[in-house]
């Protein structure tokens, strides 16, 4: 129970389902998933996306993969159960919290020795609801963090979804939003259309809509008139990856409202839980950037409006240098203008 | 005869034809008018768009509504004629051109005095004739101009359409580049896919292709990424209404094209006939930037994607400061570093 009534994230009777992203707002429809393979393939054509629920369908991916194997032996099992990983690994590069889940289950499955593989399974899908559990209480914990820094009737910008679809419930970037409004502050929102995939005008909007949250739709190249009109105070983002110094991955134009933001002197925030920082990357040029296929940005879905013949780019992802970043709000409290040494000290504290 | 193959406007036996750029690039037709408030529903609609094109469609309108006038007295004539401006001037708020175009229509109309309606009629379509043929050849000495901005190799950012299909023939932004592969130099566009009317992605792409001037595709939000990587060598756009100061109004999201341009030391370059610039406007604050309709943002076409129930805002313009330009481009050559001074010095001499 998350407290939104969006469940994107389901586990029944030995099956993963989850809510069908791609179709949303049209469409409500959960997809049921039984191997990692399908969940694998379920996170790369954005079924599910968003940095913190992808770690929880990799983790359920996971749980799936050792409930399913019908190995002979327990060497056979180990084997097989660790090209699940690998798949899952290879479902999408960017969001950091894949891998960090995936080495979160990998510690359990270790920590268990020869037992069978009946009851590994079954501490790996403990795992997995524990995960999802932890990223809904630390939603919340981001969200009240987050909603301090927001006045009462902060029109707030946001990039992309960061939404309880994003997450197993009440959302990095939106969870800052609904719990503003939980302390009964009237805030607003500005919606991103974020294209190629359009996460913005069917997501985030459709979930504001939901909550009776006041929420503006724009295309993505509106924000900088927007906000030179004086008609934002706040940007309030997700992120898929964030450097050990700071440095910000997240959809592709998160950078471009950064730069607009520190022009116009408007703060400019991330909503990162802990898994969200890798500390591995001394800084964002080393994160890896998806580039996805032609076809998302020459139209969308099956209206395709582009002239034939034309070259197409599509990078999934930028890097937000971490100077940009006004605070990044985290589980543990507000790290303002985010640095190597900030960044360190919230995993020492 | 533009030299592009791509007449925008043409005269055919005493109607306008122009194509309809609403359904370019999956079909290609023309439109045919025989009075100014077809015309002028033509402009409001985006049959025809793109600043100096929108003058030139103007210009026709009047001469088609002398054409047409059938009244019993030359005060009946006037009277009716009048209207035919007003309802042009009424079509779209933000490009000067088309007020330039009726003003100079005005005056033509003004020297003939008590002539009778068909001489009238004649000497306004002789006149929307020059109007064109001088976007032509002003567009090709912008071009001219412009063209020896840019290096061999350039790969030049563009934001909407300011080619062909948005001029006469030729086109300013795309002139430029026209200009630059007339000269021998090799050089490439990255198309802005220009949300929501999506004039890069149809016109934009369909133009270069038709050139055989490589062009790569990019949704708005990815050109601080590009620039980021060093993708980007220079950027040419059009624009609708200068001020007198340099403020350019152009396109939504050339604002923050231009901001992003600064950041990484990228010149930003506005191609400007003389007819584009608005003495009368001191800066960009005072130019009226037009909303459009809601179902532009919400989706494209009959393709509609937005979650029901969120509010929208489509403003269709913005203004860069002129300390974000790098230069003017103008058929009198280039202003840098544009300012009040510099552009009543063009006027003057």
């Amino acid at each position: 129970m998350n407290m939104t009534g969006i469940e994107t994230l389901r586990w029944r009777y030995n099956k993963l389902e989850m809510i069908d992203q791609r179709i949303l707002p049209g469409r409500f429809d959960y997809i049921a998933y039984d191997c990692a393979a399908s969940v694998a393939e379920g996170i790369r054509s954005m079924v599910v996306r968003g940095a913190p629920a992808i770690g929880c369908a990799a983790a359920y991916g996971v749980a799936l993969e050792a409930l399913r194997l019908r190995e002979d032996t327990l060497a056979g099992f180990a084997e097989k159960l660790d090209l699940g990983f690998k798949s899952l690994a290879e479902s999408r590069p960017t969001a950091v919290n894949l891998f960090w889940a995936l080495e979160r289950m990998r510690g359990v499955w270790a920590s268990m020795g020869t037992a069978e593989p009946l009851q590994i399974a079954g501490r790996l899908l403990q795992e997995a609801h524990e995960i999802s559990a932890e990223d809904i209480r630390i939603n919340r914990a981001m969200g009240d963090f987050g909603a301090a820094l927001l006045k009462d009737g902060a029109r707030v910008l946001t990039h992309c979804n960061a939404g309880a679809l994003a997450t197993a419930g009440w959302g990095t970037a939106l969870g800052v939003i609904r719990s503003a409004k939980a302390q009964g502050k009237q805030v607003s929102v500005i919606a991103d259309e974020t294209r190629p995939f359009l996460q913005g005008a069917r997501l985030t909007a459709w979930e504001m809509v939901q909550e009776n949250i006041p929420v503006t739709l724009i295309t993505d190249n509106m924000s900088g008139y927007l906000m030179s009109k004086g008609e934002v105070d706040a940007v309030v983002v997700g992120t898929d990856r964030v450097a050990a110094n700071g440095d910000v991955a997240n959809k592709i134009g998160t950078y471009m409202v950064a730069v607009l933001a520190r022009r116009h002197g408007i703060p400019f925030y991330v909503a990162c839980p802990l898994s969200t920082i890798d500390r591995s990357i001394a800084s964002g040029a080393d994160i890896p950037i998806e580039e996805r296929a032609p076809e998302e940005v020459s139209g969308f879905r099956d209206c395709q409006w582009a002239a034939p013949g034309v070259a197409i780019r599509n990078p999934a992802f930028d890097v937000t240098p971490a100077d940009l970043v006004t605070g990044l709000i985290t589980e543990k409290g507000v790290v303002l203008s985010p640095n190597s040494e900030k960044i360190a000290k919230l995993f020492s504290s």
